[in-house]
C-alpha cells in the first residue's frame, strides 16, 4: 500500500509551509505533517485551495502518504531538532527512499547525516534554499548535495519550484556529493554578508562624505540598481532608504538601532575558510562589522575618540564623488565574490565535490537573496574557461576593475581622511593589491619566524629548506 | 618510595630538553623520560654537568622518581599525542598529582582534559609556554591555566625558570581555571601574527614608498627600537632586514620566497573570536595575509593586473614619509591589543576565568615573542582601571592615537593610492573609526534583514522589537 504524495514537507513553520504551498501550486500532491498537528490544519485550512495536500497527523501516515521512493523534506530547526526528525523518520523508510534536509544545517552535519543514512541504504539531500519566506512560496534558489540517484529522482519537481533565471533556466543544480549543498549555500551567506556591509559602507559615504539625505541616497541606489549593480539588494536598499518611519517622520534608517544582528552562516563561512586557507576578508570584515556594532558598552566608552572632523562636499564634488563610490562598490563586489567562488572551488577540491562553479553562479541569478545580473556575468566567466584561476583574471572583470581602480582608490583614501569607517572596501583593495604584488612582505615573515623559531624558509632560486644560524655565524644551513 | 626529583618532563623535542634543561639549571632535580630512550641519555649525556637529572627509561620510572605530589610535565604535539601521552600516565598516579601540558593544545581540548582528569583526582595545568626554543632554555614566559591548588604547587617552580621583567618580577602567574592558560597562549600568538603582518606592511611601505634599501629600512627600525615601539620583533627585523645572503649577495629578504607559512594559532584566536562575537580584523588580515601569500597559482594569475606606477619618494619626503609610517604602526599596534585583549575578556567572561587583564599584559613583557615595552603601558592602564572598556579607553593610549591619526590617515590613503596593500594598517583605521562612529551603517543592516528575512530590528526611541510590512502598507508592528 502505498502514498499518491510525490513529495512530503514535514516542519511547517513558515518556510517549509510556504515551500508545501510552493510544490502543489506547481501541480505535485504534498503530504504535509507537523509536530503539532494544528499547524498542519490550518496550512490545509488556509491554503487547501492552492493544490492538492495530504494532511498527516502522525509520522507513520505522513510516511505512508508518499509515493515510493518516497521523497520528505525536514523543514526544522538545525543542529539537534534534525538529528532528532530524522532519526524519528529513517526507521519507517525503505531504501531508495529520499530524506530532504532544507534547513541551513552546517555542511559538515550534512556529510556526517549522509554518511550514516547511506549506509542504511537511505538517500540523504541536504540542500541550501535561499530566498527567505517569499523565495520559498514563489522560487527560491535551491543548492541540493547529495548522491546523483537522488537528484535525478529529486530534480525533476526542484526544478518546477525553482526560480527562473531571466533566461529561463531554474535556479537549481546538482551542486555535488554529500555536504556540497549545503557548503555553497554557506558561502552564498558569506558572501550576502559581504554584499550588505559593501552597501552599508557606500550609503554612509554618501551620507557623510557627498552629504546626501537617506531619500537622495536611495534614488542614488535606483540609479545605481538600472546598470551593472542590478540585484535584489540595491533595490531594496533603495526602498528601506526611502521609507519614512509613520511614528516620528523621520527618515525609517535613522530611527533603527545601529546594531546589526547575524544568525552564524557568516560565521561559519570565515571559520571554515580559515580552514581552507582561503582569504575571505571581505566576509570576515562584514561579520565583524556586524558584532562590532552590537558591543553598545565599547561603543559608548569610544564616542569622544578624536577624529578628524568630517567636511561634506556639495555640488558637483558630491555627485562626482557618489559615482566614484559607485566604481567601489563595483570594484569591491568583484572581489567579495571572487574570494566567495574561491571558497567554493577550495572545498569542492578538499572534498571531491567537482563543483560547476558556472552553474552555481547561474543557480544564484535568481531566486536568492544575492540575485544579481552581475551573476550572469561570472556564469559566463566560468563557462568560457571553467578553469579560471579567480575571478579577477576573467578578461571583462580585469578591464572593469581597471577602469574602476583609480576611484576606489581615491573613495578609501577619502574615507581614511575623513574617518568614515570602510573596512569592506579597504580590504578588498588590500586583497587586490596583495594578489598582483611582485613581491609581499611573507618574506619578511618568513625570515622573521627562522629568526625565533628555527621555522625555516625556501629561497626564491633554489629547491630546499633552509635555516640560517641567527644565534650563531649567520650562515646557512640546508634543512631538507 | 618517592623519588626525588621535583618535576619531571616527557618528551625532550627541542622545546621539552631546553625547559628540563632550565628548571635544572635553576636547582631543581629534573626527572627527563622520552619515548625514545635515545633522545633521554643524549640530553643527560650533553647537559648532565648542567644539574640534577634523573634519566627514566620507562614511565613507571619516571614516575617513580617524581617527588609527591608529582609535577609532570608533558611536551609533546598538540592533539591526539597529548590525548595518548596524557592516557599512558594517569594511571600510574596518584590524587592530587599534577600534569602539566605545555604544548600549544586547543584550549577546548584542555578544558575537556582537565573536566576528565579532575574525575581521577588529577590536576590538569594547560599551561602556554611562548618564547620559542631560546625562551624554553633561558627563561619563557607562562600561562598556566588549571586548579588555584595546582598553581599552589607549581608557581613556585614556575616563578624560578620563567623570565623576569625590566622590574623583577617572574613572567608567570595563574591565569585562571581550565583552559584559560591555553586560551591567552592563543590569543598572544593571534597579536603575534598581527604584529608581525603590521611590521611587514611597513616594512613594503618603506620599501616602495620611501624608497629604502633593506639596509636603510633595517636603521630605520633600529630607531625605531630606541622608542615606544622597543620590542623584540622589532628588534629582530632590523636584523632579518641587515642580513645579506652570502650566496649571492643580496639582502636576505630578497632571497625568501615571500609565502609565509603559519601553525594554525593565528586562525584558531580568529575562529574563536567570531563564536564569541568580538571583532579581531587585524588579526584576521594577519592569517588572511599568510595564506593568500602562499597561493602562488593565484597570485602568478594576478600579477598584470592593472594598478598605479609606484612613485617613490626622495629626500626629506621620504624622511617625512617614514616618519608617518611609524605612527601608523604604533596606532594599528595599540588598535591590535585592543581587540587582543578584548577578545581575552570575553573569554574569561564566558568561561567564568576571572582574568586579570593587567597580569596578562605583565607576564608578556619579557620571555615571549610579542615582549615590548609597549606592554608596560598596558598593565599600567589596566592595573589603574581593572574595568577599562578597551585599551583606547585609557587616557594615555586615547591622547598618543590622536596624535598619530593624522599620520595614519595619511599612511591609509598613501597606499591605497599608490597600491601598496596594508590590509592590516587599514582595517586596524576602519576598526577605530567604526567604534567611535555616532552611528553606523548597521541600522541599514537591520532594515534590510528585515525586508527580505522579517528579521526584525530595534528603535532607539523605544523597548522592543519591530517589524515593518515591507510587503504590505509598510506599517509597523510591534512583535516582542
Amino acid at each position: 500500500m502505498s502514498g499518491t504524495a510525490q513529495i512530503g514537507v514535514t516542519g511547517l513553520a513558515v518556510m517549509g509551509r510556504n515551500l508545501a504551498r510552493n510544490f502543489a501550486r506547481n501541480g505535485f500532491t504534498v503530504a504535509v505533517h507537523n509536530r503539532t498537528t494544528a499547524r498542519t490544519r490550518e496550512l490545509v485550512d488556509a491554503f487547501g485551495g492552492e493544490g492538492a495536500f495530504v494532511a498527516a497527523e502522525s509520522p507513520e501516515d505522513f510516511v505512508a502518504a508518499l509515493e515510493p521512493p518516497r521523497r520528505l523534506v525536514i523543514m526544522v530547526k538545525a543542529g539537534d531538532p534534525t538529528d532528532a526528525v530524522i532519526e524519528e523518520f529513517a526507521p519507517l523508510l525503505e531504501k531508495g527512499d529520499v530524506i530532504i534536509d532544507g534547513g541551513n544545517a552546517h555542511f559538515a552535519d550534512t556529510r556526517r547525516r549522509e554518511q550514516e543514512l547511506r549506509r542504511r541504504g537511505i538517500h540523504f539531500v541536504g540542500t541550501g534554499i535561499s530566498g527567505g519566506e517569499e523565495g520559498a512560496l514563489h522560487g527560491p534558489s535551491i543548492m541540493p548535495g547529495g548522491s546523483v540517484e537522488s537528484y535525478a529522482s529529486l530534480g525533476p519537481l526542484l526544478e518546477r519550484i525553482a526560480a527562473k533565471a531571466p533566461d529561463g533556466t531554474p535556479t537549481v543544480t546538482h551542486i555535488g556529493p554529500d555536504g556540497a549543498g549545503h557548503f555553497v549555500k554557506m558561502v552564498h551567506n558569506g558572501i550576502e554578508y559581504a554584499d550588505m556591509q559593501l552597501i552599508g559602507e557606500a550609503y554612509h559615504l554618501l551620507r557623510s562624505v557627498a552629504g546626501f539625505s537617506p531619500t537622495r541616497i536611495a534614488d542614488t541606489f535606483r540609479g545605481w540598481n538600472a546598470g551593472r549593480l542590478d540585484s535584489y539588494l540595491i533595490e531594496i536598499t533603495a526602498e528601506v532608504l526611502a521609507h519614512t518611519d509613520a511614528a516620528t517622520g523621520r527618515p525609517f534608517v535613522d530611527v533603527v538601532l545601529d546594531q546589526a544582528e547575524q544568525k552564524g552562516t557568516g560565521r561559519w563561512t570565515v571559520q571554515i575558510a580559515l580552514d581552507l586557507g582561503v582569504p575571505v576578508s571581505g566576509i570576515a570584515e562584514a561579520v565583524f562589522a556586524r558584532s562590532l556594532s552590537g558591543h553598545a558598552d565599547l561603543r559608548s566608552a569610544s564616542r569622544g575618540l578624536p577624529g578628524p572632523t568630517p567636511a561634506p562636499l556639495s555640488g558637483d564634488a558630491a555627485d562626482r564623488f557618489a559615482a566614484r563610490v559607485e566604481q567601489a562598490l563595483y570594484a569591491s563586489k568583484i572581489v567579495s565574490y571572487t574570494q566567495g567562488f574561491h571558497q567554493i572551488r577550495a572545498g569542492s577540491d578538499l572534498y571531491d565535490w567537482d563543483i560547476d562553479l558556472g552553474a552555481v553562479a547561474s543557480i544564484w541569478r535568481a531566486g536568492c537573496i544575492i540575485r544579481a545580473a552581475f551573476l550572469d556575468r561570472i556564469r559566463g566567466a566560468y563557462d568560457t574557461r571553467p578553469d579560471l584561476p579567480s575571478l579577477l583574471s576573467d578578461a571583462e572583470f580585469t578591464a572593469e576593475i581597471g577602469a574602476a581602480q583609480d576611484d576606489w582608490r581615491e573613495v578609501v583614501a577619502t574615507a581614511a581622511r575623513q574617518g568614515i569607517p570602510t573596512p569592506g572596501f579597504s580590504a578588498a583593495l588590500a586583497y587586490y593589491d596583495a594578489l598582483r604584488a611582485e613581491r609581499l612582505p611573507a618574506a619578511l615573515t618568513q625570515g622573521q619566524r627562522d629568526f625565533f623559531g628555527a621555522h625555516t624558509y625556501r629561497r626564491i632560486d633554489r629547491e630546499g629548506v633552509f635555516h640560517t644560524l641567527w644565534g650563531g655565524d649567520r650562515s646557512e644551513v640546508a634543512v631538507g
